[in-house]
């Protein structure tokens, strides 16, 4: 199984090149997209997408991720091969949020022409490196065929959460599709708190930490652990993000109480 | 094979995310998605967009769909079993449209552990209940092993088409992605009729009832029993909706002649 | 393997109906989208994405491209044979572009009910006559079971590159989500410059052929041969389009130095 992450957007055929080298080179494949809606080069949310999704995938999977500002340059093309599956895109970052959950084994960089498309362009290698790779590595092709192994892959340096003065200072990581704010805070630092104090650059608000967005009356907002295991804040049936104009990247601060 | 409804959106990794559970618990599963931009929590759009896509399915199909305003509070999730195959969902009214039309013999609440995610979250049923029922279901598991048969499931009260003196007063089911406004009146309705005279809010319109959009000019406005089966008012090569600023909900009268 | 290319978008169920159809009829099918956001009723861009992503599939692929503003009109229905394939649609030129490239052997209407489905509405075509045939020549009928042989099939004149007084007279073909605009000419009209002056409506720009978006500075533009073979011109990590309000269609004169 190969699933597929991009910022290449369904309305132009770039995906569906894509999928014609995979199945071309492997009509067996089964192909599946996570989001192809990641914003134009933003890396950090092509690596959290991805970073969401793959847990769910079955051993073995090869996650293809192509968001990449650095496409025609000097930067790598690579394959990250974990205890549970393979990753392949460009050495950004992309690749490592989910990689590293996963437990990293090795690293190759993708330079055997044997695992490309004979003519390689210089603006897509989504097409030209990445889904050929993929295809082989679905196909049973061992990851250290397909180049020389690397030890100084990009790891993306997103923020960690800090404590400071007994607050918590974070990060929005990403606004969903429904406007909820989701911050790279956890449980294990929630720890037991039953309520926050969340402030967000202009603005601060006392809330309950509940189980389910439905706990409050529609259009009110709570606070709660997503179903990814991140601190969000959300309204009942509304946008969180739109309503108080919070975006990914945004600092949040939190008090537990 | 399974399908998919919900009002996710394709741009977060949510829909992946069961796609990525039903894979892995049935890997030989076909997924095909009918459409993830139903209006949020919109659940008779969800329904009307389901029961639209269903009859085109082979029998066996296990149809999945998730608009759940109520997810995490105490609406129940449920399965559907009818004489051509499956519906899963919540307990809302946003199956029953699709699965009466497939005359219903069973229905079982989702409530054995054994065919859920180990953790179920209070957020992302879809993920943990629905979508390893669904998968379960495709893969031969009988209905009736997911849970007790239940006989009081929502049925939802969408407006069915009245008759007064002499007008048929009905109410727009959808506004299509073309801008044609398609309503809960039928051919049955209709009758022999040729001509109607179409009334909404503000405005009313004298109509040939047509074959198809082509048979007036272009940005003219047309009448006709859609590929659906339901009556529709529709520009040829524009948006009747947006012209005559028409939404989903509003009330229709039409006179025949 | 069967190959979509639509302007139906997604939000709507219609995409669904035609899998669901093909499936129904062969349940072996492989299908991949290309597109659905195909601009409503615009041939020119439906035969360009389609003829885009074609040559990445394999042999014996069946694309089907629904665009058809004349759907329900006496436009027929055909089935393009060429060596490498078939490509199922409305005979409106939309799927010329594609199919010549791939050398055209025959082309048949399809009138043979056997292989509709038994109930042709006047306004899904796409469901209704073109999803069947696609089923069935994946599943191996012959392409000539599904009507007469025609010779008189439409062909799209879009534009071909001229040269005047030394100067490149082409167009827009498409503009990209990125915003790059694709036009007309290619590596062969532009034969060894290695810069150009570019010209459209209102704005001139001299700019040096490069291989990469990356060779410029961010927001800079910088033209190239694109990755499917065509002369364009680009912002690095911007949109050419936007900022200089250039749109598919528009004329684009380009002097080689």
């Amino acid at each position: 199984m190969i699933t597929l992450t991009t910022d290449f957007g369904i309305k132009d055929p770039y995906v569906a090149e894509m999928k014609g080298v995979i199945y071309s080179i492997n009509p067996d494949a089964k192909v599946v997209d996570v989001s192809h809606d990641v914003d134009k080069f933003n890396v950090r949310m092509g690596a959290f997408m991805l970073a969401t999704a793959a847990p769910y995938f079955p051993d073995g999977t090869v996650h293809l991720a192509v968001v990449d500002p650095g496409v025609g340059t000097a930067r790598r093309a690579v394959v990250v091969q974990t205890k549970r599956g393979f990753f392949v895109g460009p050495d950004n970052g992309v690749l490592m949020l989910a990689a590293q959950a996963q437990a990293i084994e090795h690293i190759y960089e993708l330079e055997n022409p044997k695992f490309r498309l004979p003519e390689v362009s210089s603006t897509f290698h989504g097409r030209d490196i990445f889904a050929p790779a993929a295809a082989y590595l679905d196909k049973g092709v061992a990851a250290k065929e397909l180049g020389p192994e690397i030890t100084d892959a990009v790891t993306p340096k997103f923020a960690v959460a800090e404590r400071r003065n007994g607050v918590l200072l974070g990060e929005v990581l990403h606004v969903d599709d429904f406007g909820n704010v989701i911050t790279n805070l956890t449980q294990k630092d929630l720890k037991e708190a039953t309520s926050v104090k969340v402030a967000f650059h202009h603005i601060s608000l006392e809330l309950a930490l509940a189980k389910a967005y439905g706990q409050v009356k529609p259009q009110e907002a709570t606070a709660l652990i997503g179903s990814h295991g991140f601190f969000e804040v959300a309204l009942n049936q509304g946008s969180f993000a739109e309503k108080y104009r919070v975006n990914a990247g945004d600092r949040v601060e939190v008090a537990l109480a």
